[in-house]
């Protein structure tokens, strides 16, 4: 696995249970998955030669993030199996080309899903000018390609903040601001064979363009947009030929689902099937890029919330004592990352049948380790 | 961790989610655990030097295994936290002291529980007047210590088979022979501070003296004798003094409990937990000698069922794609073991509600796994 961050970390532990030699391609030896790992290759995913020197000892290679150069994709799909392939993780990548892509599907379309209005812009003119033809503002402005976690994303109430956004000289794509009554996600994975497995729909809730929570499945929704989500995924999933898990974030708008953004990897929208599904979404993924059968993707619970831990104080190790003391029930997961303020350096899983209380649980177990109080 | 079984494999797996930095002292490289743990020091458990130094890098020291020498325990204990300590793992290695100790618990007693008659023998006479005195063949010989998986336990029927065994020279105890119902293991938690947890009581099937299948719970045990069996496993552990996990062997002979044999670690009687336990048994461990809080140990299903696979046909790896195909919901855990005939190279387990249905697919998945084929 390319990349040394949280998401390889939790896939190297799937992957003991697997007796799959995992290893991985990672920034430094303090990166989250390298401490962890027992096979680590300290390198740097930018440089050609580093990944290809990976990829040559491996099988199979995937990724824990999208940033790959496309022409190191390439070079790497001339050595060795690459899952997801180059070409479909550029929609992973490119955002206008993901766009481009999608809008054309038919299938999208019979399925009652539709991607926002969009048009790459690179100058402030042009900005002004999809807001007058598109429906006003605010607009969003995107990164085309290197943002996450709200990172690259502006949402822009007039002239003044999108002409700061121009400034940056970036790659952007203008979107139409949706208004939307909550966030999904839907998972799903595939195996080269095409074989296709999709989690139960969940709802996220964002701050700051960080997911904060994952209620799963999605409270009280309705079954027939449940399994329109998740044929949108398992649809796009063939579509774009993706190999491994694909996690579609959608904005539902009373009976629309309006598609925000694609990953081609394990997700924060998954994570709480570590505690709560029979098969993880790092087991899951691993089956469908060695092209092993996939797993069941049931929830071994009613349902259960996951709360990503943001960083605070630091220690945050000593307050495990606390968390786990008032509440034995709770799944807590550190990721091994120094502390930051706002950074994800962990998340808790609460499993159960109450919604209301396993959300009380888990935000006041995520609170209490990110500042020493809980709430 | 001491040893790079894999108890200590699992261990480390668990480790992962806490954010515990987990060394392993391994016999080899190759070793099961050290396959798979970012820190293994290779060094033999039976030399001073080498515990002494693995244990001067750790802040808490436990074990995947009973074999260190009580004197290496003695000065480990000089050095840093031993978890479970020296005192209460001579019980798990010392067969004779355990039954010394636990006959003389009166609290055992009062719950309805006893060891098999005992005596340390060194010759055939004394086994001879043994046998005469204690209720005739067969008898059950056992190295006082140093045995697992079978290895170590002889039952004998009649002198000539006893003088064999004598004839290996070896530390002795005769033991009465309990025709038992069925075989039982209960598994607890205790920490530093004395919190105590106790898992679901299981059946387990043996065959040629090894672990083949955990049923949890234990199919129609009547709720008293489930909780006297707890009560016995949490009384052990505070009168022993355990820290970690303790496994207490049982036979159930009608109403009356018998104690087989004990220990101090993880334990294949609790490898159901990964899957159908909210806390497994290996977090649990790692709770417990780190003095966290404990975990809850409810199961996460109505009933689970664990197979082990034993060596049979080489190339394990690539029968996994027909037990995946047949059943996307059995859990499969390999150790990266060399395959050798009978030896465990993994274990599978399938949760769910109907327990003879559950068993039909373990052992399915189990045989296929072992021999290629299903029955």
């Amino acid at each position: 696995m390319v990349g040394g961050g949280q998401l390889a970390r939790m896939t190297a532990q799937a992957a003991i249970g697997l007796g799959v030699e995992f290893w991985v391609l990672a920034d430094t030896a303090a990166d989250s998955a390298a401490q962890v790992s027992a096979h680590t290759q300290i390198g740097d995913y930018r440089c050609a030669a580093d990944v290809l020197a990976f990829g040559a000892s491996c099988d199979v290679v995937t990724f824990d993030h999208e940033h790959v150069p496309g022409e190191h994709l390439a070079a790497l799909e001339a050595v060795t199996a690459v899952r997801p392939g180059g070409p479909a993780l550029r929609f992973a990548r490119d955002k206008a080309a993901m766009r481009d892509r999608l809008s054309a599907l038919d299938s999208l379309r019979a399925l009652g899903v539709r991607c926002p209005r969009y048009r790459p812009v690179s100058s402030l003119a042009e900005v002004v000018s999809f807001v007058a033809e598109e429906g006003g503002w605010p607009v969003v402005l995107k990164a085309t390609s290197g943002g996450y976690d709200g990172k690259g994303v502006w949402i822009c109430d007039n002239e003044s903040s999108a002409a700061d956004v121009i400034a940056h000289g970036i790659g952007l794509l203008a979107e139409e601001y949706v208004a939307f009554d909550r966030e999904l996600a839907v998972l799903v994975a595939r195996s080269p064979k095409g074989q296709g497995a999709a989690y139960p729909v969940v709802q996220t809730i964002q701050q700051d363009g960080i997911c904060r929570e994952v209620i799963a499945p999605a409270p009280d929704l309705e079954p027939g947009l449940a399994m329109r989500a998740q044929q949108l995924g398992l649809t796009i999933a063939a579509e774009v030929g993706v190999t491994g898990l694909l996690a579609v974030e959608l904005f539902a708008v009373g009976d629309e689902l309006v598609i925000n953004e694609l990953a081609m990897r394990p997700h924060n929208c998954g994570h709480w099937t570590i505690d709560a599904a029979r098969t993880s979404q790092f087991e899951q993924h691993l089956r469908a890029v060695l092209d092993l059968p996939l797993g069941t993707p049931v929830p071994t619970s009613a349902s259960a919330v996951m709360v990503n831990v943001l960083g605070g104080e630091p220690d945050l190790h000593s307050r495990l004592i606390h968390v786990m003391a008032a509440d034995p029930g709770v799944k807590v997961h550190l990721y091994g990352k120094a502390v930051r303020p706002g950074r994800k350096v962990g998340h808790v899983t609460v499993a159960g049948q109450d919604v209301a209380r396993l959300r009380d649980r888990a935000w006041r177990a995520a609170n209490y380790l990110s500042r020493g109080t809980d709430n």
